[in-house]
This record gives structure tokens, sequence and C-alpha cells, in this order.
């Protein structure tokens, strides 16, 4: 058929659903993956073993593949590098995807772009952040410059005694200001290497100790204005950092003193992301069918959503590992329209194991239904409303 | 996670794409296929490779599985039997599955049931389709009671000569009136264990030389009435055959004398079926995730519509191996929310090796899209319309 070799970097569930997507379009991912059992190896059949950090495995894994892309960003930008050099196509390439490895690069950037970021600075020293506090007051945020997620590496400090406490750990920092925020918004975009994009709606995500734990598309009473505004930021964002593939923007939707809209950008992603999951079902093309699309320098699909209101909620795992076979029975018992992601993960506590989405006309009732399911399936509770 | 490994004997398109609705469920399926080039093998890693009609293979096979179930009926079914003699589970089970192995049991079964079904008689001799002639009249048709697909093992034949050639082959045939239909319909339904049972919206299937080539959903101009007589038509033989997993029902809708219409059953397919690749988007269940959660003994998924139109068509190869690289990258150019699926299969002419799926608010446009969109794909051409 001669359809071109994707290789994804990384085993997880963001490759694992990429494959799914792949599936469809004619194509098998080749997954570079830790161990056998993680989510994407699992599922696809070109599974090759080997370590993110190792230069001879990437290269090896390159050998095989047309296409290199990621599923996550902790591959060393100088391994990303070496694979360029040795000609392999690397999708985002490496100047493009250390806005998303490195926050103090990505902040300068951006700011340097007039993108609104919040105020920030790098840091080493007591000295460093007790001057940044004149300015921001406390609390304010430390974030290690590479190798967070998922709310690690993020410190809120309320004062210097406990911002020398994480000085103390030796990683590269930065300061932040605590924004005041009312809410959290992400922008997911695509970008093909011909600079073709687009934007799916604007959505909202809640997070919980630094997770996210739903996302409701699109965001409900967001202005059609700023809602377009944030969707040309991010496409802004992709074309100027030349971002191919998915990019994910996650925003602070703060107020500004005269009471409109702030939307300051907190992180960058360059791939599928956790803000994307709803499209699966609520949008005409998935962001992991879109990814795949444009690293293959396909024409980007439609964005349109499949129902006025979806909403994605993250299953966590618990303590225990529940008997989730009984769980799917009470589940599609009981709501036969809930579309449920099971990732083949072992459970632990606090850690993504799936995610339940649910499509609907009304937006309490479709959040209803899929905080519902999501719980039913972490705990086996179902909450009753009258 | 415990979730039951349930395997699939055959390694085609029905198999890839009930491996890829799995993934979701947190399944990985197994499959049984001949080779490792089959479309389900490129992308599934629990793949094992055998033969569907040696008991030796698909003994091994069900040993690692919790269930096994179809993507064809061709596994002899006193192999089926004797897999269930073993203890395991297999769905549907044999004295199911022979309704759709052999054409004279299910059209005995039927008329027993009183199920409008074509004039028909099993024939064996010159003088057995002579003596029927004179009730239907010419042509007939003429079917090998097992092994036929996609219109093989069937034969229109306008007179006795004809009728002897088709004899000499040997193979057991049954003989059938002509109808003189209006066209074809599909009831598409699902059943689980405990006899839960979810149809679909009846669709119109269209074909060309007994190949499906086109399936519209919901069927035009079908009545409410007609539609619900359809769908309670198959979930009452679903019932009456104890199928677990999904049955295709193929019905023929032709004018009573009355001029009220006549809908009488075709064919039987117990399995995914290609007058249901429509679901994958045109549903909020499709038929493979359905039929994987009918043999799991989970509730059946909600079967409702996604858009008001939704028109598939079959991808046939043509001469030669297209560039699909370069006709995809046409194809989602000119329709950004066209859906592909490719199966990974080698072309040879008139094999199906994918489907396109269009969604939309109008039936003429949404059938002219995904009309021109398998166009494009087979051979490079895209015909306009002012």
């Amino acid at each position: 058929m001669g359809l071109p070799v994707v290789g994804m970097v990384g085993g997880g569930q963001l490759s694992r659903m990429t494959h799914q997507a792949g599936i469809a379009l004619g194509l098998s991912l080749r997954v570079l993956a830790d161990a056998t059992h993680d989510s994407a190896a699992l599922v696809a059949s070109g599974v090759e073993l080997g370590s993110h950090t190792s230069l001879a495995d990437l290269r090896s894994f390159a050998g095989s593949c047309e296409v290199v892309t990621f599923d996550h960003e902790h591959v060393p930008n100088d391994l990303v590098q070496a694979l360029e050099a040795d000609g392999t196509t690397v999708l985002p390439g490496s100047s493009a995807l250390r806005h998303a490895q490195d926050k103090i690069v990505m902040r300068e950037r951006l700011a340097a772009l007039g993108v609104p970021v919040p105020a920030f600075t790098p840091v080493a020293t007591a000295r460093d952040v007790e001057g940044f506090a004149r300015h921001v007051g406390w609390p304010l945020v430390l974030k290690a410059a590479t190798g967070g997620y998922d709310g690690k590496g993020v410190w809120v400090v309320p004062d210097l005694a406990a911002a020398e406490d994480v000085l103390r750990s030796g990683v590269r920092l930065l300061a932040e200001e605590h924004v005041a925020l009312r809410r959290e918004l992400a922008a997911l975009v695509a970008r093909s290497p011909e600079g073709q994009g687009a934007a799916w709606p604007v959505v909202e995500t809640v997070q919980a100790d630094g997770v996210c734990v739903e996302v409701v598309a699109p965001a409900p009473g967001l202005s059609e204005d700023d809602a377009v505004r944030a969707q040309e930021l991010a496409l802004r964002l992709a074309d100027e950092l030349d971002v191919v593939g998915v990019l994910a923007v996650e925003l602070f939707e703060a107020a500004s003193p005269t009471g409109a809209t702030r939307l300051l950008v907190n992180e960058l992603a360059m791939r599928p992301h956790n803000s994307g999951h709803w499209t699966i079902e609520g949008a005409r093309t998935s962001q992991f069918e879109q990814h795949l699309r444009a690293v293959l320098d396909w024409p980007m699909g439609s964005t349109s959503l499949t129902a006025p209101w979806v909403v994605m909620v993250n299953l966590l795992g618990g303590e225990g590992a529940p008997d989730l076979d009984r769980r799917l029975h009470m589940l599609f018992g009981r709501d036969p329209g809930l579309k449920v992601h099971l990732y083949g993960k072992q459970v632990r506590p606090g850690r993504k194991i799936g995610h339940v989405t649910a499509l609907g006309e009304d937006l309490d009732d479709t959040r209803r239904r899929a905080r519902e399911g999501a719980a039913s399936l972490r705990d086996g509770s179902w909450t009753h409303h009258s």
C-alpha cells in the first residue's frame, strides 16, 4: 500500500490511542516502549523495546520509521537533534520541541513574541526569589524548568522558607506570579508541515492536585470573541514555533483590572493531550487522527463538534484493583450512551487509567453522566439524582 | 485489570476493526490469522497463526482465550461443536452459527418460524430444478448451500441449460425464486447472552455484481412501520436462533400484489457485517464495540444515529496499486469531514480494501461526498458538480 511508517516514542495511553486512530488510516503505528506491558505495547503489533533516553535505541527505532513523533516530551533535546542530523524526519522537530521541554525557554520566547504569560523569572537563589516576590507578592509559584507533568514539579510557596525548601532540591527553577484565576482553558490546534492549521473548540479544563480531572467542550460561557482569540493565539504559536502535529496551549482565564477576560499561557504540549481526549467521539476528527495526518503532511480534518456538549472525565486509579469486568457491566447497564476508554494500565492511586466521555444536548446532564460514569468505574459507586 | 480475553477466528478487516474498537474497552483482541500480512494481524499484538479448518489450531487458540468469536462463518460447524465440547465459550454458538453457514438449514428454519423468505427448495438434479421452475418461472436463482460470499456461490440462471452447468459443479444447491425486488435492506441487531437486544436503524444496501458497494442509514423513504417491522424481525430471529453478538439480516424489499411492502429475508450473518460499517462514526455504539460487549455479556450500547444521514461506500481494488499516500492527500484536502478506513490489504481488482463514510444533514449531498471520496481513492478521479 506504500503508506509511510509512523513511529511514536513512548508506549503510554497517547500512543495507544494514536495507534487506534491509525488503524482506520491504513497504518500500523510503530511504538518505542519501555516494556511489553506498556499501554500501547499491549495493543500494537509494531513494538520495539528500548529507552527514550538512549540514542542507540532511538536510532534503531528511527531506522524502521519514515516519521518519528512522540507521546511525551521527555526525549532529551540533544538526542532529537542527533536524530535530525542523521536525516530522520522528527515531528515536531527539536527546535519546536524545546518550548515544550523547558519552561524557561518557553516563557522567554512567548514573552518575546508579546504573548501574555504570567510574570516570571528564572531563579537560583533565595535572593532571586525574594527579589521577584517584591514584585508579585506571596504566595508565588516555583516550577521545575524541565521534567514536570501532572502537577509534579510545581510548588505554590507561601513564604521564603517554603521557597528555600524547594531551592534545596537543586533543580533548575523559574518563579511565577500566582495568578488569581477564574478557571483554566485549553486551546488545542494541529498544524501540518505545509502550515495548514486546524483548531478545535476551546475547552474548559478542571484540575485537582495538578492533575486534569475533567474537560468540557466547548468551554461554558466563553464569549465567541475570547474563544476566537484563544484559537488564534494557539494557531499563531504553532506557526511561530514551527510545531507539526497537535499543540495544546493550556491557558489561565483571569480577570483584568478592567473586568475584561485575560488569557495567559500556562503550558504548551506538542502531542495529543489530555485536554483533547473528548475529540475521539466529540469531534469529527480526533486529536489522534489529526496528529497522524499532520506528521504525514496530509491535510487537516474537520474539527466540528458532533454534539452540543462533550464532557470527558479522567478515570484515576484508587486503592486496590477494581473488578473492571463487573464495573463495566454496571456502567453500561446504567448509561448505554457513555463511551469508555481504558488504557490497560495497572491501577495505582491517582494514576490515569482511562477516561469516560459523555455527549449531550444539556451541559449539566452531560457533565453529570460523565462524572457518575467515572465514579462508578473508579469505586463502584453510583450517585442517584432525582 | 482482569478483563476477559476475547479471541476472534479470522484475520480480515472485521477482526481489524473489532480490535480497534476493543482498544477503547481496555481489551487486546487475540486473532487467529492465516498469515502475518492479514488485515488484523498487521495491527494487533495478540496474533496466532493457524488455520480455521484445523481443530488443533483452533484448540490451541481457544486455550489462550476466555471467549472465542468469528470474523467469518467458514469454521466447519463440527469443529465449533468440538470446541464447545472442550468447554470453550464460543459465541455465537454452533447451533446458532449453522443458520449462517448453511442456506438450506437457514431457509428451512425461517420458513418453519413463519418468517417471509423467497420460495426455495433444495435441488440436486435438473429434474428438481425443472420442477421448481414450474412454480416460480425463469429466471431463477441457484445458490451454493455453503461457502458463498460477496456474490460468489450465487447464479441467476435463465434456463435449464444454464442450471445444468451449475449443477455439474457438484456443490450442494438450493433453488430460489428470482424476487422482483425494489431494493435491498439490512436490519442489524446485536444480542447478549442474557437476551438483551439492540437494533440499529434499518439501512439500504446497494450491491453491484453481488458485492455490497454502498450503505445508506437510515434507509431512505422506509416507513416507520416497515422499519420497526424489520427491526423486530431481526431481534426475533436473534432470539429464536440464540445468536450472541451481531446479527445482520439482509432483506429484499419487494412489492406485494396489493402494493404493500414485502420484506423477505435473504441472508443472515452472525458477526460484524459490511452493512454496519457506517456505525463506526454514524452510531453512538459501533457494531464492533457492540459485538464485543455482547460476547462479553456486557449490556448493549446506544444505537442512536450521530447525524441525520450516514453513507458508507466500499473501496474496491482496481487495476494496479494506487499511490494511497498521494490519494489520501487529495481526498483529505477536498473533503475534511470524510472518514476513511483502510484495511492494509494488498490491492486486487474487486477486493474490498477499505471504505469511506460521510455524515450529513442532506441525503443527496452526503451520498455524493461518500461516492466522490471513494472514487478519488480508487482511481484518483474527482467528479466536479456545480
